[in-house]
C-alpha cells in the first residue's frame, strides 16, 4: 500500500479481538448485545459484528438507520432524542424494520401520535447521571404522563428504559468508572423496579465503552450498547478504557517539515482528518493524538510517545524528543492514533486494512 | 425551504458582501488578491469571487487545487508545506496550470528536484511570528542553501517569501491585531530587502483573516491571502475581525429535547456537523456555537444570545435564559452560528442558500 496523504488505517485483527472480547462478556452476562454502530458507520465493520452473533444494532440518526437496514439489519435504536421533522424516514423504516425511538417528552409523544403510520418501539430516555438528556428518574410526575400519552397512542409500543452513564467519560482510571457504574445502573434499575409491574416486558439498557469495558459482568441491566469499543481511541486509553495495543484505527500521515529548534515534526494531517477533540497530559495541557511507528505488523506506540500538541485545518504539529525528531524525515509517514476514533472515522469516509483493502462507510454528505 | 436535519445556510448577500468588501480593499490598496479557498471549497462560491475580479487563488491541499483547478483556475499557490509524496499529483497539476508549492526545507527542494517533469512556483514559507511553520526570517544560512538548492533545479521558480500571522487568532481586539500586522509585515518586508536584488521579481505574501479584515490598506506588502473573511465566524467576531451580522452562514438545527429546570435547549447538531472548535466566553468558559433566532430575511442575533455550551456527536446543549427556553419547543428549528466555518462547511459537504438551492463543495471523501 502506497500512501501519499491522510489515510485512515483500520487494524482487522485488533477490531475483531475488541468485537469479540465485548461479545462474550455480554453473552456469559446474558444481556441483550445491542452495540452502537456511530463510531465505525460502515457495513462491512457491521458485518464483523454480526459474524459474533449480534442481531440488533444502535445508532445515532434515522439516516444511519436507514443505512444499516439497508445492509439487512431489521431492529434498530435510535439512540437520539427523536426527531420529529423527520415523521417521512420514521414511517418509511418503521414500514419494513423494527425500530425503536428515544422519548422523553410528552410533546413529543403528541408529534409522533399525529403522523405515525406504523408501530414503532420507544424507550423513555432516563437521566442516570450525565445530565445531558433524558428525565430525572425521580420525576414519576413526568415518567407517568409520558407512559399515560403513549398508552393512548396506537402505534407506540412501550419498551423500557435507557441511560447513558456519558460521565463516565470525565472519569480515570477503574475506581472511577466502577461507580460511576454502580451508581448509574442503580439508578435504572430502581426506575425499572418502579415500572416492571405494569410493564411486565420492560427492559433496561446502558451503554457507554468506559463502563462495559472495565466492568466484568453487568447483572443489574438488561441490555448494553456501547460503540466505541470496537475502535477504542487515546480518549478511551486516558480513561482507563483500553490499553494503548487495542487501539484499532491510526491515521497515516506524510511529513512535512521539521524543525528541531523546537522539537516540532510538521504533519499532513489536520482538524479535517481527525476532528478537533482533545485529551489531556499529565502537566494538563492539551494534546491531539499519539504517534505510533509502522513495523512489521501494523503500527505500534513506543515509550514516552511523541504527541500532537496542535491541529490547524490541515497540518498537525507533532512534539518530541531529540531522537524521535533526529529519526523523522520530511516524506516519511508516521501512524497517529486519535483522541476521538468515532469523529476521525466521520471525516474520513473510509478505512484501509493493513493490507490496503477499502472499506467504505457512510458519507455525512449522503444525507 | 422544510429542514429536517442539520443544515448549513448560506447567506448570499451577507457572503458576495464580504467578498466585495475585501477585494475593493485589495484593489485600493494595489496589491495582488489571491484568496484562500479552504474556508468555501465550493466551485460557485469561487465565482463569486471571480466575478470581484479575482484570478489568482490559494488552497491547502493538492486536490482542492484540483478541484479548482477543473473550474478554470489557473494560477493556484498551494498554501501548505509540499508534501513530496504527492509527485504525481503535482506533475499533473503542473502540467496545465500555474502552480505555486511553499518550501522551507532543502530535503524537500531536493525530492522536488528528483520528480518535477513540469515548472511550478515556488514560495519560501518564513515564519512572521507564528511559529507553526516557516523558516525563521534570520536564518540566512538555511535560505541561502534553499535558494542554492532551488537555483540548481530546472524546473522551480522562486515566487518570493510567504507569511502567515496566525497568533492573530490569538489576539482580541482591533489594536492587538495591528500590532501583530506590523510585526508580521516588518518582517516579511524586511526580508524581501535582503534578497530583492538578487532576485528582482519576488513577492512578499501574507495572509490571515483577522489581520485582512482590520487594516485598511496593505502598503507593507505585495499579496494578500484571507480566506475565512468570505464567511466569518464567531471565532472571528470575539477576534474582532468582523461583526455578528457579517457572518454569512448558520447551522439549521432541529429542537429534539427541553430542560427548563437547567436552562437548557437540546439540539439536533453536533461534532459531525460542527467540528469541535470553541471559543472562550467573557467568564472564561468554553463554548461552541452563538444562538440566531429566524425571521423574514434569515437569521440575527439577539442580545445576550443563548450560547451552544456543549457537543457531542450529534447532539448540542445550548444554554439560555428562561425567556429564551420559553420561546422554544420541540421540533422548532433554530440558527447556530459556527466557531469555525471552515471546519463547519468541510463536515457538511454542501450549503443552502436562504432560497434553499444547493450549493455543493468538495468532498474529504472524494480525495
Amino acid at each position: 500500500m502506497i500512501i501519499t496523504a491522510p489515510t485512515l488505517l483500520l487494524d482487522e485483527r485488533k477490531c475483531r479481538a475488541n468485537i469479540a472480547r465485548m461479545a462474550l462478556k455480554a453473552r456469559q452476562s446474558g444481556v441483550v448485545f445491542r452495540p452502537h454502530f456511530k463510531t465505525h458507520q460502515s457495513h462491512e465493520v457491521g458485518r464483523w459484528l454480526r459474524e459474533e452473533g449480534v442481531d440488533r444494532i444502535t445508532v445515532s440518526s434515522l439516516r444511519m438507520a436507514e443505512y444499516f437496514a439497508q445492509d439487512g439489519w431489521s431492529d434498530i435504536t435510535v439512540a437520539f432524542p427523536v426527531n420529529v421533522l423527520e415523521s417521512d424516514r420514521i414511517n418509511r423504516l418503521a414500514s419494513y424494520i423494527r425500530i425503536n425511538l428515544l422519548i422523553e417528552s410528552v410533546e413529543a409523544v403528541e408529534e409522533l401520535s399525529r403522523f405515525l403510520q406504523y408501530e414503532v418501539g420507544f424507550f423513555i430516555k432516563a437521566d442516570i447521571g450525565y445530565h445531558r438528556t433524558g428525565v430525572d428518574p425521580d420525576n414519576d410526575e413526568l415518567l407517568n404522563r409520558i407512559l399515560r400519552a403513549t398508552g393512548n397512542a396506537d402505534k407506540l409500543r412501550f419498551r423500557g428504559f435507557l441511560g447513558h452513564a456519558g460521565h463516565s467519560y470525565k472519569a480515570r482510571g477503574r475506581q472511577a468508572i466502577e461507580e460511576i457504574y454502580r451508581e448509574s445502573t442503580a439508578m435504572i434499575a430502581e426506575l425499572k423496579s418502579r415500572y416492571i409491574d405494569g410493564h411486565p416486558d420492560l427492559i433496561s439498557s446502558i451503554g457507554d465503552t468506559p463502563c462495559c469495558s472495565v466492568m466484568d459482568e453487568f447483572p443489574e441491566v438488561d441490555e448494553v450498547r456501547p460503540g466505541n469499543f470496537v475502535f477504542y481511541d487515546v480518549a478511551q486509553r486516558d480513561i482507563g478504557s483500553c490499553g494503548v495495543d487495542e487501539i484499532a484505527v491510526a491515521l497515516a500521515c506524510p511529513v512535512v517539515a521539521i524543525h528541531p529548534e523546537r522539537g516540532e515534526v510538521v504533519m499532513y494531517g489536520g482538524a479535517v482528518h481527525f476532528s478537533k477533540d482533545r485529551s489531556t497530559l499529565p502537566d494538563g495541557a492539551d494534546y491531539f493524538g499519539l504517534v505510533a511507528r509502522f513495523g512489521a505488523e501494523g503500527w505500534s506506540v513506543g515509550d514516552d510517545p511523541p504527541v500532537v500538541t496542535s491541529l490547524s485545518q490541515e497540518h498537525g504539529i507533532i512534539k518530541g524528543d531529540a531522537a524521535f525528531v533526529k529519526s523523522v524525515k520530511v516524506g516519511d509517514v508516521l501512524a497517529v492514533l486519535p483522541i476521538h476514533s468515532c469523529l476521525t472515522a466521520n471525516l474520513m469516509n473510509y478505512y484501509r486494512t493493513l493490507d490496503g483493502r477499502r472499506i467504505d462507510c457512510l458519507r455525512l454528505a449522503d444525507i
